[in-house]
Parts: structure tokens; C-alpha cells; sequence
């Protein structure tokens, strides 16, 4: 039973739109699990309103962090005073905490997440050959947490060229794994990992070609609603282990509650 | 249980301090038993930053409400668009909903809980001498509160003559009570109010002359900590109908509600 008071800890989701996450509820349990009198709550902000709600969030001396959603996760960064490796890699955040002097420190978990779920089915992405699909904010996230956690090969498949291959290009000097661009053809891929939306809507394409999933194949999937996504649906009838994106935002926001746990408080 | 998600609408209580506030579990449990989808979450805004934030508040779209306590309920009347007959007889809001237009209605039920717990306990202040004690902001609620319930007469004991006498003059103006300056005296009145934080600390001297009451005289008292005020007890002791400033808290966080859910919603 969470019970708020002028004393409970303050934290908010920004997001727009906002009403689909679901955290707020999540994390707040886990704060009261964890003995910390602290809540989490959404707040809609516009993406031309951002810079003068993070100015007056600098001032709030009872908010002790900010998750950071659609659309706001490279701006957001850019107002951190500092980042971890991963945001600074990726130029972008999903979650701030307080610094000693008030300013923010920003990571990126959606990778760390999706990996999460991965080992938490089982599944050990160290030396294998993975193939994702979407390089955009939470394709680079998975992408860099893959290569961090030690994939000997990593194809990318994005139909925006600039994009997947300015990725590449930043991962190959992260090293050490082997990156290239990629195709819709999971075949010879001991992982597959759909960073796409593609399979939210009925009638959307699946993001690569189940018929060529080898039951070998491990297939994760970012996509939370529905809650068991067509790629993941293909791929079980086809006798592959999955992760879902559910199961991804599971890990995730353990992180996420670690990361606020270790912040400073201003009041 | 409350189980905030991205669709709970937002609502903040703003003081400085805020941590002594009780009233975001209270109002978030009445939200449930209403059937509403809400949550209520301190935020600390010092008085410099107050116009930056309510500019703030303005733009946010799931935000429904504002409760607001010390030192900000003049400031924020100042920024609402418009206002009930008490808050702007007042001057002063403790709480604002949204309008239509998207700006904000603000209103005082300070007063309004005060006299709904003298009622509560079975006094009825119609047709009374009142005496009350503070004309501040608590004060000029609940002297308003009762002119508008119908006391005979009001009589009005403040240290502060200026602020006592510009009270009683716009309440004179308001009518029909005969609104008078007061003393510690008690002897004659029906019913004693005290709307000063005298009590609060130990060693407080107590706000009216306790030996001369009448155990006729019911006594209402502001303070919630502690919980039964030396006035009170010394009321009680006496043989007096008291109401205590947490049962003033139970009265006024119903009517906020009410205002609450009677507001528009921007999304």
C-alpha cells in the first residue's frame, strides 16, 4: 500500500504522449520494496515546453529523478551535467538522477534491459552472431548493450542507410565485436532483436523473415503491446526461445531503480 | 491500492516547506473510493521560483490540480484566471483547477473545513457569538466562513490592528454578521476559534484566557500537531465541545476533492 506524504520522494516520467507507460506504478512498488518512501508519477510534456520544465525541475529540491520517454530522450541528455559511458555513447537518456550540486547525471538502460531479459530466458549473448532490426533511440541502446556484452557479430538492419551506418561506424570503434549492416534474413543468427514498432498495429509487416528462423535462433522483441508481439508469436510456433518487450521493461526498470537509489537528495 | 500508471491524472500539492503536508495520501485515497484515476504528489517550489513554475504548470496537459500551501496561496490566486466569490473576497487560493480555456479556477476552502467540523461535532453556528482568534490567512478564511454560515456576531482578536481592522472592514461591507475587534476573553461567546499556530510549540502561551470559558462554549482550533491542541485540552478539560484542526483537515480535504473532480482536463 503506498501511502504519500509531504515527505515522500518525489520522481516523474516525461513522456508525450504519456499515458501508455506503465512504470509509474511498477517503480513505485519497487521503492516501497526497496523501504524508500518515494513515488513515481507521469507528467506530459511537450517537446517545446521541455527545456523550461527541466529548468524549473533543476529548482524542485524534493524530485530526486526523472525517467525520460518519447520524445525526450536526447534532449534530456543534453541538459545532464553528466552521463554515464552508455548515455554519453549514445547521446541520449532514460533516466536522470541528482548530483552533489543539484545538476543531473543521466544513463541509458533500455539496452541493459533488453539484454536483461535475454539471460533471464536463458540466453548468453557472449560470442554469439546477432541480428537486430531498428537503429534508432532504443535500437543504438540494445546495439551498443550487445556489443558490450560481448557479441562476437552484430548486423544491423535499418532502412534508413545514414543512420544504420553512422551506428556501425560508432560501434566498430567501441569494438570488439565484428559490426555490418544486415538484411531481414535471420539465417545463421544465434539472436535476433527486434528494436522496431513494426507488429504494434494489425497488418504491420514482421521485422525479418520467420520462415528462414532456425528453432536454434533466440528471438527478443522490444514491443510490450501486445503483450506477446507477432514477431515473438511467429518465432515460439517455430519452437524459438523468446524475451518479450514486457519481460525487457521488467529489467529495465529494475535498473532504473537501482540507478535512482543511488542518487543525492537536495532536501 | 493505488496503482499509478501513465494514464493517472496529476495532481500536486506546492509549499515550502512541504514535507509536513499530509494531505497527498488522504486525497489520493479519496480519488480511489470517487472512482478516479488520480494521485496527488508533493512538490516543493520556493517562493522565488513560484511564477516559473506555474508557467510550467500551466503547459502541462495531464496536470488536473494544484493544492497550495504556505507561503504561496496569495501568489497563486494572483495567477488564476479566475476565482469563487470566497477567494476573491479572500484573495487567496488553496486550491486550483483547470478551466476550460485551460487556465486555472482557484477557491479557499480553508474556512469552509473549519466551520464543516464545528458542524461535524453537532455545533451549529448559525444565530452565534463567535470569537476568533488570527486574522491571517487561516484566519480570514475561517472569519469569512463564518460570516457566510451566519454568526450573529464575529469579534475578531488579532495582535496585528492594521491587518485585524482591514478584516473586519470587508467583512463589515459583506454582511449581515456585526463584525467587531475581539480580546482574549472568551466569556459571552458561543463559540472560540483559534486560527494561530499557538500551541504548536511547547511553552506557547494559549490564544484565548481558557479560565474564563464556559463549558457552553464550543472551541474549534486550526492546529493538527499536535494533535489536541493545549486549547483544546484545556477545553476539553473545562467541559467544552471542541473540533480539532485534523478533524478542520478531514472536512476541507472532502470539499477539495469535490472541487477537483467538478475541473475540465486539458487531455
Amino acid at each position: 500500500m503506498i501511502s504519500i506524504t509531504g515527505a515522500t520522494r518525489l520522481n516523474v516520467i516525461v513522456g508525450d504522449p504519456i499515458a501508455q507507460v506503465k512504470s509509474p506504478g511498477g517503480m513505485t512498488a519497487a521503492f516501497a520494496a526497496r523501504g524508500h518512501d518515494g513515488v513515481v508519477v507521469p507528467v506530459r510534456v511537450s517537446p517545446g515546453d521541455l527545456d523550461g520544465f527541466l529548468a524549473v525541475a533543476d529548482k524542485l529540491t524534493n524530485l530526486d529523478g526523472i525517467i525520460v520517454t518519447v520524445p525526450h530522450k536526447f534532449a534530456c541528455h543534453r541538459h545532464c551535467a553528466s552521463g554515464t559511458d552508455r548515455a554519453t555513447f549514445l547521446g541520449a537518456v532514460n533516466i536522470m538522477r541528482r548530483r552533489t550540486d543539484g545538476a543531473w547525471h543521466g544513463e541509458m538502460v533500455d539496452g541493459l534491459g533488453f539484454v536483461g531479459a535475454v539471460k533471464a530466458q536463458g540466453f548468453d549473448p557472449t560470442g554469439k552472431h546477432a541480428l537486430l532490426v531498428g537503429a534508432g533511440g532504443a535500437g543504438s541502446a540494445i546495439a551498443l548493450a550487445l556489443v558490450d556484452a560481448g557479441v562476437r557479430e552484430l548486423a544491423i538492419h535499418e532502412a534508413d542507410a545514414a543512420r544504420r551506418d553512422g551506428l556501425i561506424g560508432r560501434l566498430a570503434v567501441r569494438g570488439p565485436a565484428k559490426v555490418v549492416a544486415g538484411s531481414p534474413d535471420p539465417t545463421g543468427f544465434d539472436l535476433v532483436a527486434n528494436a522496431t514498432p513494426a507488429g504494434m498495429k494489425p497488418g504491420d509487416p514482421l521485422p525479418v523473415e520467420v520462415a528462414k528462423l532456425s528453432p536454434e535462433t533466440f528471438v527478443g522483441c522490444v514491443i510490450t503491446v501486445p503483450a506477446i508481439s507477432p514477431l515473438v508469436a511467429a518465432a515460439r510456433e517455430r519452437g524459438c526461445r523468446t524475451s518479450t518487450g514486457t519481460e525487457m521493461y521488467q529489467a529495465l526498470q529494475s535498473a532504473m531503480v537501482e540507478f535512482l537509489l543511488a542518487g543525492e537528495r537536495l532536501d
